[in-house]
């Protein structure tokens, strides 16, 4: 299916890990790099370390005047300039999902301005969410991050102000990987 | 995976299809009877005339008020008397997904009351969703509903009501099948 992908971590491979760090709950095995494939491959994901798999998927809960601030602002993945890239797996808690749709949209934005904090960081932070949820495994969703080496801060400044929102008080489980480009950094 | 499910066409199998008809777009191949497995199983299904997977997921529409409504009046799957089913395979076309949420909310319920019609019917109409449109395969969702022979007539109307609503022009594949359980109706 060519909205699922997995997000592998290998020996070789296109992305090397510059850190990969627990933010809440368990670690994940550190691995020397990380591959994405689209679609997934079983026979490939036998041989790495771990492989998460997950799918891009409808709008969950951006409203039309978001998605249109978001379209006017947002640059696509895979820009030459931007060789950094992070990869954050998150797990919400049992509470979160609960949890009705206003009041998930309510904590989401009302609350902790989730769009709006991504849109101040746009077009230099660009972001692909990925869910998984639904088809199992350790994660609910995969973000996937890339931005140009100069744009670091900003991103550090992005993660520390949804870190610091109601919404993480639903994560039970984060993982940070922080990535780079071979060759391009 | 537990939430995970496959509504298979065999010739043998606890719910006998009574009907099988395309109500918009192309039809599945008529079936003597389904078979549900949990969780899906590729040698049971290769066996089968059609297998359709879907799983069940979080509210992606319902608030706090319509949800405590629902969990008041609604039933389970499984009654003794509810020996009467319906699967409803449905596509819902490319206009529909590309709608941000509250687009979607909007239709859904302000305008075709898709969630309070079927409040109406409760508890006689039993019903579970299943998503299918992240995983592939022809439909968006099934719908399974189960009630007993003698409200059979209040089911009939639901389907009358959705089918008249905003929201049913966005479907694009719909198709019914009727079942009744073996020795039970």
């Amino acid at each position: 299916m060519k909205n699922h992908f997995s997000f592998i971590g290998v020996a070789d491979g296109p992305w090397q890990v510059t850190s990969c760090e627990a933010i809440v709950g368990s670690p994940l095995e550190t691995v020397a790099r990380i591959s994405v494939l689209n679609p997934p491959d079983a026979y490939v994901e036998a041989s790495a370390t771990w492989a998460l798999r997950a799918f891009t998927s409808n709008v969950r809960y951006a409203e039309r005047g978001e998605i249109k601030q978001l379209r006017a602002k947002q640059a696509s993945l895979n820009r030459p300039s931007a060789c950094c890239a992070a990869l954050i797996p998150i797990k919400k808690n049992d509470a979160w999902w609960a949890m009705a749709q206003d009041e998930r949209r309510s904590i989401l934005e009302v609350q902790s301005r989730h769009i709006e904090i991504g849109l101040q960081h746009l077009p230099q932070i660009a972001r692909q969410l990925y869910h998984s949820r639904d088809i199992g495994g350790p994660f609910d969703f995969l973000t996937w991050f890339e931005f140009a080496p100069e744009d670091g801060d900003s991103f550090n400044s992005l993660l520390a102000k949804l870190r610091a929102s109601a919404e993480w008080e639903y994560v039970e489980r984060e993982v940070e990987l922080r990535l780079e480009r071979d060759a391009r950094c």
